[in-house]
């Protein structure tokens, strides 16, 4: 904390801004290994905190986690071809070991569709097995050809979830229902609203049936595709043999879906709610909900410390998760670093506060400063922390809705739009566009435009007639924009 | 839970019992990879709570997690003599990622004193930064040649803890509070008892100047090192050049320590307290504390459903990991199969029970059979859990006080004793030796009758005066067994 020069302003380079925000707040560092970050402690709790908030909603749901190896040979990946076409080209290979060139290559895993169903060929006999309902929490790696931080990097943490099902009903019910889970998580947890659809063919899950996602718009205007959930059909039962004997006693191909969401997302948490001061934080994954700062010069401090420090405790004891910087620094100095890292509420407390028996308190959100009452200080707190919470939500919302243009009908005015908000310096949003269900009018709009067809929403704001490129009759209505 | 044949029997194959009882239990199955397994989700389970008991502890005492990356250069493994001397044979190495050669190949992290060494030293600049407190949860890989699940595979699961201080002083104490943590841990949450102390030289982590290890008696005798904690002293600082500006405006080196525990904790509570009828798994940590099975003919079972319903509701409501088996199997299959599986504590129900007003409890850990009325069950049930948790323990500990011998005092009445044991069909269990200090003495013991030095013990239960090997005057006291 011995330097402190303002970040890069958002509008100004929201890349630069991205990268100094996230080193500032010691959310991550970059590692000495291509493509790959250290998770600082910071860093890592917010995944910690996400882990524990899917992992209490996977349970609900009846899923059991597990861990299967991370190397895996090259026959497996070559069972689905679609799956081994769409991943070869990123994979690390170990090719030797122990001294010793292998006989098989073993690829380090990007994700474990053909390791989990070659097991499930094995452990899955009757309809009394099923439904299989695992999820595992692994690293996994794509050896991608540019990087950035928690987006997209070589080595990336992540949970995948991997389920069995009798049929197809019960397996796409799966499908929707851990859509469902992460839209709902993102919006509870990370404050973070996420629109649900489909994708479209074209960037389908390797291997998969149907893909959805869920998008989340950035601050910068850009969507971010957070999590997925696919419904794989039979290609992976077909490519390794999961067959179970049904009640009608025939034997019969299991129908399977997959699932996951990465450490992306907390890139999604810094990219929705951070500003030019700094990363800001949900408080219910904020490592740190509030920071406590003595205010006033040190000799009248011993007086302010005693409540300080009943503050601190009766806080502590209550389960909020709260910090006390006594270092040296002003308070200014000190006001800054904590809002650069993104901690949702500041307390304040100085020896004319103690006299009245009062404190600030200085919200992340909105920057709004209060006095309170120390007498009931600790509901305060956590009522102020759950209005943050809403309202980080309530704010990304808005955000989302007035970027979000509904009213462009062909490809000639997108064009003129990004052009207009470009000159104007303003952004470009997400689009809504009818598409005929071409893969071809789908591509043409990311070659001359590089907005790319982000899902196919339920329920959009409003249905499209026709095709943005080629004017035909529209079958599908699109959000288009661009993306991470 | 079709089949259902006895398991060899612990004193006829003590190593095949525990492959059976493992994979019965369904803690575990092979993968098709070698040396690697699945951790299925009752063995990732106890995983879980171990990591949970643990990451408690950790916090309490000032540690935060991490997460590192998993590759490392091979340049990086060089810096450190020793370290990549004793871990070399076993990497696993990436050459090839992305369809292209590596310049550098990069090692599958056996340990990360490296890469988490080259970050110390550049986050590390003042002694205000010290001192230094992570911990990380992650895959690790050793390609050893004879594998054992749990105990040894290709890739574990693990938690390697890194600090760094200012002072040899403070790294000391963290090096033994980290093993006292361990060694409270397994006591309190795994019932298992564990011996603390030194290791050898010749034992050593590779790049430690001192290593402790706790040790822990498996039921055939054999010692299971289940975790160790290294003083490390400069030797990382000076590879990767840590450093700090002291308060006396000095630039002084850094002493670091580094402690882990493994997956290899769950092979630990299967072979401590597992018995001819399969696993046994503590309270604390078990999956299912509780098996529930209706008794009696199905023409009765509405009367009884009703009240089982209850008592379940009751003590899932109270906390208690709870599971019912209301399956068409017998009631004699069911007890086998929860026995097997290692549920802490059984509970009958049948009309006679209900009529009244009573049910039967079975332990696991005695087999002892009491009825228990349902009106304080929850009570009941709760603290005959915590009457098992100490049982088991005080049972693992009679056991290896039994099995520890402390007579010997030569390689030829260790020989003789040997013998003795194996004729009698007995386990030899471990014997405590003097040792003058000297590596091919303790070298001499290890090829003559196979066993090896366990650790110099704090507190031994007597001390000795002369070398077991050379007779000549004995400086340290060494448990000596038969080890994992």
């Amino acid at each position: 904390m011995s330097e402190q020069r303002k970040l890069t302003a958002q509008s100004e380079d929201f890349s630069a801004w991205y990268l100094e925000a996230i080193q500032r707040a010691e959310l991550m560092d970059y590692a000495p290994v291509r493509g790959c970050i250290i998770f600082r402690p910071d860093g890592y709790e917010l995944w910690e905190r996400i882990q524990a908030g899917l992992n209490e909603r996977f349970k609900a749901t009846g899923h059991r986690n597990a861990y299967f190896p991370m190397l895996i040979p090259e026959s497996f990946m070559q069972k689905e071809k679609e799956h081994i076409e769409g991943f070869n080209p990123e994979l690390p290979w170990v090719t030797e070991a122990g001294g010793e060139k292998l006989e098989e290559r073993l690829a380090l895993r990007p994700t474990s569709e053909t390791i989990i169903g070659h097991m499930y060929s094995k452990w899955i006999q009757s309809y009394r097995d099923l439904p299989m309902l695992l999820n595992q929490w692994a690293n996994v790696f794509r050896w991608e050809k540019r990087t950035l931080p928690f987006l997209r990097t070589s080595e990336f943490l992540w949970q995948e979830g991997h389920t069995a099902h009798a049929d197809e009903a019960e397996a796409r019910e799966e499908t929707m229902r851990m859509l469902d889970i992460y839209a709902e998580f993102a919006a509870t947890e990370m404050a973070v609203p996420m629109v649900k659809g489909q994708k479209t063919p074209s960037e389908r899950f390797a291997g998969a049936v149907d893909t959805y996602s869920i998008e989340g718009m950035m601050r910068d205007g850009k969507a971010l595709q957070a999590g997925t959930s696919h419904y794989l059909g039979q290609n992976f039962a077909q490519g390794f043999d999961i067959k179970f004997l049904d009640r009608d006693n025939q034997l019969k191909l299991v129908h399977t879906t997959s699932w996951g969401v990465s450490t992306r997302l907390i890139g999604a948490l810094v990219m929705v709610h951070g500003d030019d001061k700094g990363v800001a934080l949900p408080p219910k994954l904020a490592p740190t909900q509030v920071v406590m700062i003595p205010i006033g010069s040190p000799k009248l401090r011993e007086r302010v410390m005693e409540k300080f420090d009943g503050v601190f405790a009766a806080l502590k004891e209550a389960g909020v998760r709260v910090k006390s910087d006594v270092s040296d620094a002003t308070p200014g100095f000190k006001f800054n670093e904590w809002e650069m890292r993104g901690v949702p509420l500041r307390l304040e407390l100085g020896p004319r506060d103690v006299d009245s028996n009062q404190c600030v308190l200085v919200r992340r959100d909105t920057g709004e400063k209060t006095t309170a009452s120390l007498d009931n200080i600790v509901a305060r707190v956590k009522l102020l922390l759950d209005e943050i919470q809403l309202n980080m939500y309530q704010r990304a919302l808005s955000f989302r809705v007035s970027h979000s243009h509904t009213h462009i009908n062909s490809l000639a005015e997108l064009k003129e739009h990004i052009a207009a908000k470009e000159a104007a310096g303003e952004i470009a949003g997400w689009v809504l566009a009818g598409w005929c269900g071409d893969d071809d009018c789908e591509a043409r709009v990311k070659e001359e435009v590089k907005f790319t067809s982000r899902n196919i929403p339920f329920g959009p704001p409003t249905e499209k007639s026709h095709c943005v490129t080629c004017g035909q009759a529209a079958v599908f209505t699109l959000w288009l924009a661009r993306a991470y």
